[in-house]
């Protein structure tokens, strides 16, 4: 998607590593971070310099790949590897991506390992983008038909949560890649944005994006939602999520379970983006889903820039405050309008998963 | 209500004038404020060092005492008026207390006034106090209840949002007035506080009333409280509201709908509290209430302590970020189990509220 502009990917060759966009620094400064090293990748992963599954696991493959530069012996590998997975130990795509690496290589010759390990995770964020551009492309239709529902009246309104954009993958994103190609092939898109509390990943980043590539946006509380379907001002939602289970329930961030409410109680269409990955088939339903417990500091320190623009943190609470912070809710099938794949748009329930994928049967 | 073990009113006689706790300063610091004069009340209520509706209107009413301790005349009486009800043109309450007041003193000599004044700003507060022990009286039933259909087995987890707590009163709360009698009537309860953004009401101010009081409970972002009541960790809903309409829709702060479609989900039961004056008969439903829209500071700046301790701001977005920032949501009727009133509980209807109050039809 575009800064300012100028095209860009999350993740990039250059000369004899990648480049990333520091995300650390967002929304208030758009640079970059160069990886080179298999402790870079590391270090990355670990600051979240990088975040969002599918570019950590990326991220991740050409780390493995630089381990491999100077020994790419067995031994090496294995620490590597190691190493890497240690980054982010509850991120499944890093896993996942990693797994692939270490198959893909540990069956070639050492001498190859090095090319066949960045040749792998080259076709991983080409992979990426294109799963990602198919989950736009079947998405757009839906942004077509709320248009349609206006009489052609634009803009069409999509409240969405948390990020799903670009830089938490490779290119595109899923919820927000609908609402980029939407915008790109000339529909007139406005989107509200969840601050996404206690993170604010949509207020710091999912804002950043889509002012970045031009999209016409308004941040909002999350309390907001419902008042602003209640008065019309909602068009279409559209989420991302962690997981999907066989059944059609949603996993995504704290706070998307509410908005279905909303959206169902006001006539307005959920729709959430998962791609294949996503899609867990050995989950029957959102009951088998943990849900991950964060940590309260998320709650007592808040950060931005200081007078002079420097980063900075302070204290919102007393150290002592209790907090709970759950990190996702299930959406139950019933309030999901379908869920947008690769492959197509389908019902949330086992039939509509099924038939799209109908291999996992 | 209590601060560590000693008994406070949000607002308190002391010499000529007096004390207020300083609101901007929590919850980091609590420390009091002493208005002497009518200017003092004006600064106060301005600089929010005092919030909350009936908090507002107690010190205007003795800001306009104060005015009339040097120069009661008709003159001054108008000029005085008008300047308190210019330090938070919005607030209805101001406008009422104000406008009892200044009838009461119009009806009696100049050398009397400013003494009728204090007597009327004092029963003024005795009032507030009366009719929230009232709300808390009628309300911790419902408490009991809850404790009886988990057979005994406490605590009664109760989800509230906002503050509605003494500090917004003169003393006890509406919604958390409930809470403070219950838990000082011995049942166990337990709190989860709404962080309520975007002024975190709940965050800086209702942990800290039900920390100071010894009240047990948990911060959460507005987020999870629907996931809450999906896992059963929320067994009562308790809010307050700045309006309820005469069918019983009644308008809070944003994020209180969402919140009641997840508990109507989940079987949980919702209440509101409010005392009469919160009710508006002329009001017929929900859709004749205006929506304030506030600034989008809000959201573009975050406050806390530095490391050494110091009150500071952080800009948390760009300055030009877009933002809209709605500052109340409407609960239909059909999503409130009850209404919890100075004179018992009721339905959220027409009939409901009728029924309470007669003499309104």
């Amino acid at each position: 998607m575009r800064v300012d502009g100028t095209a860009y990917r999350s993740i990039w060759r250059s000369g004899d590593g990648v480049t990333v966009v520091d995300q650390t620094r967002l929304p208030h400064a758009f640079t970059t971070f160069d990886i080179v090293t298999e402790a870079a990748a590391v270090d990355a992963i670990r600051r979240m310099v990088v975040r969002g599954a599918p570019l950590i696991g990326v991220t991740g493959a050409y780390g493995l790949a630089f381990a491999l530069r100077d020994d790419a012996s067995d031994a090496a590998l294995d620490a590597a590897y190691g190493r890497l997975l240690a980054s982010r130990p509850t991120a499944v795509n890093l896993r996942w991506a990693l797994d692939r690496m270490l198959r893909a290589v540990t069956a070639v010759a050492e001498r190859a390992r090095h090319e066949t390990a960045l040749s792998l995770a080259d076709a991983l964020a080409e992979e990426d983008v294109a799963t990602n551009e198919a989950i736009a492309t079947n998405g757009v239709a839906l942004v077509r038909a709320a248009l349609e529902r206006k009489g052609g009246a634009g803009p069409v309104n999509i409240l969405t949560h948390c990020n799903t954009g670009w830089i938490a993958c490779v290119d595109w994103g899923t919820a927000l890649g609908v609402i980029y190609k939407a915008h790109d092939e000339g529909l007139p898109v406005h989107v509200y944005v969840d601050e996404t509390r206690p993170r604010n990943q949509g207020a710091s980043l999912t804002t950043w994006e889509l002012a970045a590539h031009g999209v016409p946006h308004t941040l909002v509380a999350d309390n907001a939602g419902g008042h602003l379907m209640q008065e019309g001002s909602v068009d279409l939602v559209l989420v991302g999520a962690d997981r999907v289970a066989a059944n059609g329930d949603a996993c995504n961030k704290i706070g998307t379970y509410l908005k279905a409410l909303a959206a169902a109680d006001n006539g307005v269409p959920f729709y959430v983006a998962a791609p294949r990955s996503t899609l867990d088939f050995n989950c029957p339903n959102g009951d088998a889903i943990p849900i991950e417990e964060r940590e309260g500091d998320e709650f007592r320190k808040v950060h931005g820039l200081d007078e002079r623009g420097t980063p900075a943190a302070l204290q919102q609470l007393p150290a002592a405050e209790a907090v709970a912070n759950p990190a996702f809710d299930v959406t139950p099938a019933r309030l999901v309008t379908g869920i947008i794949t690769e492959r197509g748009v389908c019902a949330a329930s086992a039939e509509g998963l099924r038939a799209l994928y109908p291999e996992t049967a």
